[in-house]
């Protein structure tokens, strides 16, 4: 399959009208010559998300088992890009192959776990609540389900080319909650976008849908993004990437005639805090381990423990001096674009001007690349200034040392909301952790015990998500089968004949579905 | 209980130090002499949410059981204050005892049917990902619940002084998912309010919760709101009542730091369409029932019918002068405040004076109560000019003559989102109504067939939301057991040691609870 640029809608290719632009090559910082892309115009924005509005009711009204073939059809045509997507996707990303290898997989699995979740029809959640024609006064029949809310446009990300991108989380979500998708292509990977679009726009022609289920839109700059966010058709908004742009996302959205919601996933430090017996019993190969997490994929995790918090005392500067080590023998690493490497540096710039901060490790030094560094700073010099904990993306990371329990306790719950906290313990520690539970629950999606958050397990269990400014919505999740919810409303039906009713919700349940049923939840048949 | 007018603060009373006010009887439009209530001063609002905030973490670990014995005390504690609330509420608000007494069953009732699903843990949602040691890479354990958003602040609504007021949907459904409530009582029932706040103070007491758990909070104008929703503590906040006053507590909520979730459901016109057959063969019948749902309770329901559509023609016409009838002969009516009949009639000005509506009705006259008014338009007109289908909260309706099926179409396609939509059918009609269906779907919470929309039954699979502007969050109800869902979160965690987990996830499954365990959904023990 060779690029052309071109914007993909309307089940073909046209060339965007907007401004042109090129890929470029992360590791070389040079623009990759084929092919050029093309911004897209208002009017093809429009064209997109009216396609998309009209391919609504076609779409959901789609059998469940239409609907998860679909989605698999989608990670199978992902998976035969082969060699082709994962050599441009490392091209446009710096990203090693084993990763993009790996991303890739799950961005398949994440499709077949939306088609399975599809094939169940338990994200439904229907609900029967017979007539009750005896009672006074008379209870006439209601069901309930919940149904997609329409057309999203989902943001891809520039951290995940794959499995946060064109068909990564937000877009399998919404695909599986019966939206179609317009995506706005992130522009630090636009080849890789093109590939991946393409693949989904042959299997919406391979499943006969309505060519609207799916466009890819780019654009150089933000216009395209902000004329999505504002179109009148589109219902809700996915987005992973920085809080300004988050927040920019939010509050257009939030202007709109018609307000709607944006689940934008935007920006954590995941604090860990080392409790004392583990600190003492196992400080040397946590210090590794912390440093591998905060270095690992050059520090561009949304999950990188970008706070380390502990007791100060002669343990806790053993751990630093570890911690130290490893940071500077850690090698400078390809950022994804020039842009996050300049914000990484201007970032760790700021830290180590810091009167208050001190400068453990500032990795090994090479041009155009981001070196990792360690900062230590007092705990109560980051009370009195609270930027000083807040993210940089990259490889970094702050130790802080808490005087007493007290002011750990402070910290805590002066922190912003996190997608993750995790705490370092021995048994003994238990009493300890217990009482910071109930701080820590309230500030973060994930609550992790020894371990480190940089793996983000996809199952029914996970949330990454978490209390604002983690995501702009903390009742979501953008990973895991609950990421459907976001792309789901309620509905209820008073009194339809069943021949009218949707066949989830018929009175001889022929799809066999779990349902619940005068309360009572009746498994599925 | 003799009235004091103080503000409900840390389990006792506090005179408020702001301004002082007046309840008002509703039929006389006179002040009630005793008492004077207080309005807070920002210093009484920042004491409530701070002892919301404190009480939280202790609330929330309540066990099930005894959060659920709380709910069903609240019942218990506002059935028992017997007459003196219901006379009362029927000064402050002028409706009627029956429909009064039948408001304090289903206030009652909310509370145990939200005592019930506490106690059934469904709520929680509770799911386990067994730890896999064995796979590449190993996953450690994980697992998920939904825990309360944190301190929540709820609006009292003038039209329902009980089932939607201190101790109602909104408060009910945020005490049942674990989060301290904060209510601003509506300045139209203070009286009521105090009644009903001083019954949850002491089931508060009765169960031994911190005293924060549950505030009341007077105000004769928008300060104390305003303060509440800003409030850094409060983390979502429920809302019913018009459109001005709900999108300016969005705003507000939007402009924070932090934002937060505001539920408001705020404007709705219920359209129900009457399809040909249904006007062929019960047309007199259908008007009959239409003119008494629309002039029920003075027109004082959210779920009023205010938008009649029906192809033009002798039928429609003759339902017309039925209807018409029916209007002219309804009384004139109390309506809950002098605003709200001001409002109420500067609304059937407006439409009467356009030069498209005739006045089809105009109920009979009195002075100081509410005349019914029925109203007509055509579909053409009403498209050209959408503010006359703006809802007029009240005894009114406005029929629309729609030219053909497509002109119906394009109207139902033009609506704002709709808490109902309804439609008369009869078996003849299925075909049509199929075709319309998918429309309807996307703007309303709540499809009907052959009723009316004013009752709301309290139950699983009622809907009472919908899209914008219907309520502010589509995605949501305020009414039925899925309302719990707005103050709730999930939180996952990945590793902790069994006995640091909350006991609905701890690996014996203590409590019994209904829990999805490797992706099976299984029962509750």
């Amino acid at each position: 399959m060779s690029l052309t640029g071109e914007l993909l809608i309307a089940g073909g290719t046209q060339r965007g009208t907007g401004a042109s632009f090129q890929a470029f090559d992360a590791a070389g910082n040079t623009p990759i010559a084929q092919p050029v892309f093309h911004s897209a115009s208002s009017a093809d924005v429009d064209r997109a998300c009216e396609l998309a509005d009209e391919a609504f009711d076609v779409y959901r009204a789609l059998s469940l088992e239409k609907r998860a073939q679909f989605l698999d059809e989608c990670a199978a045509r992902i998976e035969a890009l082969g060699d082709t997507l994962i050599e441009r996707a490392m091209a446009e990303s710096g990203l090693p192959r084993a990763r993009l290898e790996g991303e890739r997989a799950r961005t398949a699995n994440q499709l077949r776990m939306f088609a399975a979740l599809v094939r169940s029809g338990d994200a439904l959640d229907a609900r029967i609540e017979p007539a009750l024609p005896e009672r006074q006064p008379p209870r006439t029949h209601l069901c309930f389900w919940r149904m997609g809310v329409g057309p999203v446009a989902v943001f891809g990300a520039s951290n995940f080319p794959l499995a946060f991108s064109v068909a990564g989380g937000d877009t399998a979500s919404a695909l599986a909650a019966g939206c179609p998708v317009v995506v706005k292509a992130h522009p630090a990977h636009p080849g890789t976008s093109e590939l991946v679009g393409r693949a989904i726009q042959q299997a919406v022609a391979a499943a006969g849908l309505p060519a609207g289920v799916f466009a890819l839109l780019f654009d150089a700059g933000y216009d395209v993004g902000s004329a999505l966010v504002q179109h009148p058709v589109i219902r809700a908004v996915g987005f992973t990437g920085s809080r300004a742009g988050g927040l920019a996302l939010v509050k257009l959205a939030a202007a709109r005639a018609e307000p709607i919601p944006v689940y934008a996933e935007m920006s954590s430090v995941n604090p860990n805090v080392l409790l004392p017996g583990a600190l003492a019993a196992r400080g040397e190969m946590l210090a590794r381990e912390f440093a591998a997490s905060a270095t690992l994929g050059c520090g561009q995790f949304c999950t990188n423990p970008g706070l380390m918090l502990s007791l100060e005392g002669t343990a806790f500067d053993a751990f630093a001096a570890h911690a130290a080590h490893e940071f500077s023998a850690a090698p400078a690493g390809v950022m994804l674009t020039a842009g996050i490497l300049r914000a990484y540096e201007r970032g760790i710039e700021r830290l180590t001007q810091h009167p208050q901060v001190t400068t453990l490790a500032r990795g090994s030094a090479a041009s155009d690349r981001a070196q990792p560094a360690l900062l230590r700073v007092r705990a109560c010099d980051l009370l009195n200034d609270p930027s000083l904990g807040e993210e940089v993306f990259g490889p970094s990371s702050m130790l802080v040392d808490c005087a007493d329990v007290a002011e750990l306790r402070t910290v805590l719950r002066k922190l912003e909301g996190q997608l993750t906290i995790t705490l370092h313990m021995e048994p003994a520690d238990a009493e300890l952790a217990r009482t910071l539970l109930p701080q820590i629950e309230r500030k973060a999606g994930r609550v992790l015990a020894n371990g480190f958050p940089t793996g983000v397990e996809v199952c029914d269990a996970i949330v990454h998500g978490g209390p604002f400014p983690a995501t702009s919505d903390g009742r979501s999740t953008s990973v895991g089968t609950a990421a459907i919810e976001r792309f789901l409303r309620p509905v209820c039906y008073q009194n339809l004949a069943d021949e009218l009713l949707p066949d989830a919700l018929r009175d001889a349940n022929p799809l066999g579905l779990q349902r619940r049923f005068a309360r009572k939840l009746e498994p599925a048949k």
